[in-house]
């Protein structure tokens, strides 16, 4: 039998022999992420929510292509020299991607992973290039305020008023490319979530749904691999906001995890409190652009050595939330670690 | 470095060391299906469309994770086992499979590629498998007559006409275990399929829409493996149906491939002509139930040592028609072949 350069570790987590390296990453953000704590982070600001489209939607699929894009044309690498691209986003059947992928001719594996899908992609495109099914893979997820809003809640024009609890989703989208060799940060390990739903019917608390299924991640993680939360610099979750966020961070105090001083949440960060999105950011774009932007630049400032990101994705649909379902939520995470 | 089990030849396929063998299948299939040529070759045929649950939608659902559970039960292994699961289907943010997984409990990855849902499934549960991330892997796909129609074109209680090229969307759900070692055929190659779209705006002449990138998957995977049509026994398209498939088979003929002789497409095995779904069936479920039963139960009687099984997706959403665009299709193979 050949030695195995993927290694089961545990019951949910994978370790890569030859770690991936996060070669490139681009992040493009709408108007509003522009005027956050971190707007000079991101590459690009969009000037105005349709980035030159007839429609949201059509701009958040521009998006999610450019993001990809400049992250190949920063390394001067084209379509043709990628192996294969992972992405996909919150519209229903995944059009954002789709029509992006039609436009990069690379070839395609979608993924719904909802607001964990950036961490999905990254964790299987880690698993091709690891095993030598590819030496370069894109990555790419997105979402869209606007878009969001009319398929999941209201049309953004009814001026509806949110719950205070309810979050912002992010208009963003962020492009990694995974190589074989080269220099930046590597993934070592992945850790796959099961689907976990202690039965909370609220679809505007997000982050209620989602905390157990982030904290189930995270302390099989820990448990996998025998770490602490002190083994990470930074743990960032992707889109728990303000309420997920306290709750996981108590879930995991319960199972005697202090992670007080080290974790925060992509969405808590990514706006300024007064710029009114109650419990903060959400998302497929909200870690994608988080990640791609400020994070990854501190880790090359030699600011973090070790993270764990954790994408975590509310799986329920408008019809689910009709026809009486609870939200069912899913987590899953990477460990992205400094090289010198 | 490390020796690599999986090797990728050309520039779209994946040759498998340690091929991954389908230890376990199951498939389930509405009432119409069940009256169709195969009806004998499913395993269980519901006697109505809700599956006793109280909307298509859970119906689904039900269908999904029974095939899983049932192609795991088979061979007596339990949720536990499972090191991955793979799954997806046409519902907006893929709620069969999400409610499918919420009650399985194994690591879930999310897919969305339309139809071609299940090769896509095959294709990543393979690499897993193959390269020693896991033991085994379980893979799912669904359709349903009424969910698809009331989400992508009229509620069915309407009785609205349906064009002459257009296509019925397969009840039915398949399920795959593959696993490391055991006995059964296995997955020696997969070939990732780009997004094609030649720009076709009729969203019910899906058969129009997929067969080139039917056509353009298949060519490309001749040429990585230096094959020809003649060197499979069955090539197996998902659901082009009758108009799709006749475009396929001319397209792959301008180019020298002659697969009149091998070439069918599940859409168009499984109803009969005068069941009255003019082209024929389509769907995630489609490919899914005619693989998991009619086809591997030939195989292992002998009848085919191998086959190039072709996942067809039309990567649309009603939005994206209502605003303007083309479909864009993908088309993902896997070869199959018997082992002794």
């Amino acid at each position: 039998m050949l030695p195995q350069p993927v290694k089961k570790i545990g019951k949910q987590t994978l370790q890569f022999t030859q770690p991936p390296v996060i070669f490139s990453m681009s992040s493009i953000v709408g108007p509003m992420e522009g005027k956050g704590p971190y707007g000079k982070a991101f590459d690009y600001v969009l000037e105005d929510t349709l980035f030159g489209e007839k429609s949201w939607e059509k701009a958040e699929s521009k998006m999610l292509r450019e993001a990809i894009k400049r992250a190949l044309l920063k390394v001067n690498l084209e379509a043709k020299d990628i192996d294969f691209m992972f992405a996909g986003d919150l519209l229903n059947q995944i059009v954002a991607a789709n029509f992006a992928a039609r436009e990069i001719n690379i070839p395609f594996l979608g993924l719904y992973g909802a607001c964990s899908t950036m961490v999905e992609g990254l964790a299987l495109g880690a698993v091709m290039i690891d095993v030598g099914s590819a030496h370069r893979v894109a990555v790419g997820a997105s979402s869209h305020h606007n878009t969001a809003e009319r398929q999941y809640r209201m049309p953004t024009e009814q001026g509806a008023q949110r719950v205070l609890w309810g979050q912002w989703t992010v208009t963003g989208a962020g492009g990694v490319l995974l190589v074989k060799e080269g220099s930046g940060p590597v993934i070592t390990h992945c850790t796959v979530g099961q689907v976990i739903d202690l039965g909370i019917k609220d679809a505007n608390d997000m982050g209620s749904c989602m905390a157990p299924a982030a904290a189930d991640t995270i302390i099989r993680h820990f448990q996998d691999l025998g770490r602490q939360p002190s083994d990470y610099d930074l743990i960032l979750s992707g889109d728990l906001g303000s309420v997920g966020l306290n709750i996981t961070k108590e879930l995991l105090g319960f199972e005697g995890y202090d992670v007080k001083n080290n974790m925060t949440d992509s969405g808590v960060m990514i706006y300024h409190p007064d710029q009114d999105t109650h419990a903060g950011g959400s998302g497929c774009g909200c870690i994608s652009v988080m990640l791609c932007g400020p994070i990854l630049r501190r880790m090359a400032e030699g600011l973090y050595k070790r993270i764990l990101a954790v994408g975590t994705g509310a799986l329920l649909s408008p019809i689910s939330t009709q026809q009486g379902e609870s939200v069912p939520a899913i987590a899953h995470a990477v460990v992205i670690e400094a090289r010198p």
